[in-house]
C-alpha cells in the first residue's frame, strides 16, 4: 500500500482555504492513505476556549463532507486531525473513506495549553481494520508516552497514522525508537509555518516523517514548506515481530517484573 | 555528582586483564559513580553453556573483591556487568560501593544467544538510593523495552546505570528517547572490539553515552577504542518532570486509556 504523508501551512481560522491546500497537495500524488496534520482545517494557537467554540465541527459536517467527497472520487482513506465538537471539544483525528467515518480519535495526552481548552481523549487507542491493513490512531505529543505506540501495537496496529503539529525538536527522532520498540510503521503528517497570536509565537517544525518497523526513515520533509511524500510500504513486514531467533518484541515483554 | 562511562574492550576469557583496563581508565579520571559494560570482565561471545559455566563468579567473588577494594580507595561506587553464578547463572550488574554490594540486577530482557546460557533476570527493575540520588539499573537490549527505563523511573530513579554490549546501531540514539520520556539521566556504558569465536564474529559498537533529561546528549565516546568520560549532573533534575506548566511526564499518563 501506499502512504503519503501531507505537510502544510494551515492559516488560522481559514478553514476553507486550508481544505483546498491540503487537497492540492493530495491532488499531486497518487496514495492509498493520506495522513494529513493535527487540526489542519483550523489552524493551532487558539486564544480561548470561545475562539475554539466557534471553529470547531462535528465528525460530519463542512470539513468531513469535503474530505469525504475527494476519498470517494479517489477510492482512498484519509487521517486528519481537527477540532471536534461533541458532549465535550476534543483534539481529535478521523480516518475517513470511500465509505464515510470510519474510526475517531480523541487525543489522550493534551499539550501544553491545549489543555485549558480541549477535553481530554475517552476512546483509548483505537485501530481499525482497512483493506490494505490494520491502521492505528495517535496525534502529535501522544508520541512521547511510549504507552500510546505500545498500546496502538498490542492492538494489532501495522501502521500508525500521527496527525501532529510539532513545536519541540524531538519528535521525529523519537519516532525511530517507536517503530523499532514495536516494529510498526508510522506515518507523522506535520505542519509548516508561525502563528504569532496573542503574544504567543508558535513556529512549527515540519520534518514529517514515515518510518519502518526496522527503524529506517523512509522519507523525511523540510523544515519550512508544504510538501507531500508517498512511501510503498509492505505492512506484513509489521506482522513478523521477531528481531532474531531468540527475541520477539512483543512476546519477550515480562510484566511480571515491570513496575506500572 | 560526577558519573563515569568506563568503555573497555575485553579480551573473552582474561578477567584479571579486564579488570586491570578497567581499573587503569577509571585512575585517569575522578568520578563518584563509574559505569562499567556488560560482561566486562569475561567478554560476551561464549560457546556453550560449559564455558560460561567456568567464567561465572558469585556476586562476591574474585571481581568483586578487586572492584570493592578499589571503590574503597576512591571512596566512590562503580556498577559493573559480570556472570553471576547463583542458583542458576544470570548476566547481571553489580552496584559496589566502600561498604560492599550495594545491589544486583539480573537482566529481564536476554538478547539473542544468551538465552540459551543464561537465566532470565527475576529481581524486577531495582533502584538504590546513593548519598548522590538514585540510581538505577538496567542491562543493554533492555533499552529496546520502554517498560524497563519506565519502570525505573516510575520507582524514583534518577539516573539509570546501563551496562551494555551493543552490536546493533539504534540503542546511542533511542537513550535520548528514553530519557526524554521519563526525564531522567542515562549512563551506557558500552565496550568496543570484535569477539570472533565459533564462527560467530560479533563487532561491538563502543559509543557509550551519558544523556541528560531534555535529551541532551552531555557525551559521547567513539566507537573503536577505549575511553573513559566523566560528566557532571546535577540529579536535582530529573526530579522535576514538568515539561511546562500543564504538563507533567509522569502524572499525565493515562493508563485507563492504555491496552496493556
Amino acid at each position: 500500500m501506499r502512504v503519503a504523508v501531507v505537510q502544510t501551512c494551515p492559516i488560522f481560522g481559514e478553514v476553507k482555504k486550508n481544505v483546498a491546500l491540503a487537497l492540492s497537495l493530495m491532488e499531486s500524488a497518487a496514495a492509498d492513505l493520506y495522513v494529513l496534520p493535527e487540526l489542519f482545517n483550523t489552524g493551532y494557537n487558539f486564544n480561548e476556549e470561545a475562539e475554539l467554540k466557534t471553529l470547531a465541527e462535528t465528525a460530519e459536517s463542512s470539513t468531513f463532507r469535503m474530505m469525504h467527497a475527494w476519498s470517494k472520487n479517489h477510492a482512498c482513506y484519509i487521517v486528519y486531525g481537527f477540532a471536534e465538537r461533541a458532549d465535550k471539544i476534543y483534539n481529535s483525528a478521523a480516518l475517513i473513506g470511500p465509505e464515510g467515518v470510519r474510526g475517531l480519535y480523541r487525543k489522550v495526552h493534551l499539550f501544553d495549553r491545549e489543555n485549558l481548552f480541549f477535553a481530554p481523549g475517552n476512546l483509548g487507542f483505537p485501530v481499525f481494520e482497512l483493506p490494505f491493513g490494520t491502521i492505528g490512531l495517535m496525534i502529535c505529543f501522544d508520541w512521547i508516552y511510549p504507552e500510546s505506540a505500545r498500546s496502538l501495537a498490542l492492538k494489532g496496529a501495522q501502521l500508525v497514522a500521527h496527525p501532529s503539529n510539532l513545536v519541540l525538536p524531538h519528535c521525529p527522532d523519537s519516532m525511530v525508537t517507536r517503530c523499532l520498540e514495536n516494529r510498526i510503521y508510522t506515518a507523522t503528517a506535520d505542519r509548516v509555518g508561525e502563528e504569532n497570536r496573542g503574544g504567543r509565537n508558535l513556529k512549527f517544525i515540519g520534518s514529517s516523517e514515515i518510518v519502518a518497523p526496522n527503524g529506517e526513515i523512509l522519507c523525511k520533509l523540510g523544515a519550512s514548506d508544504p510538501a507531500i511524500s508517498v512511501v510503498e510500504l509492505d505492512l506484513a513486514l509489521a506482522k513478523n515481530k521477531q528481531i532474531n531467533n531468540y527475541n520477539h518484541v512483543i512476546d519477550g515483554r515480562r510484566p511480571d517484573q515491570y513496575h506500572a
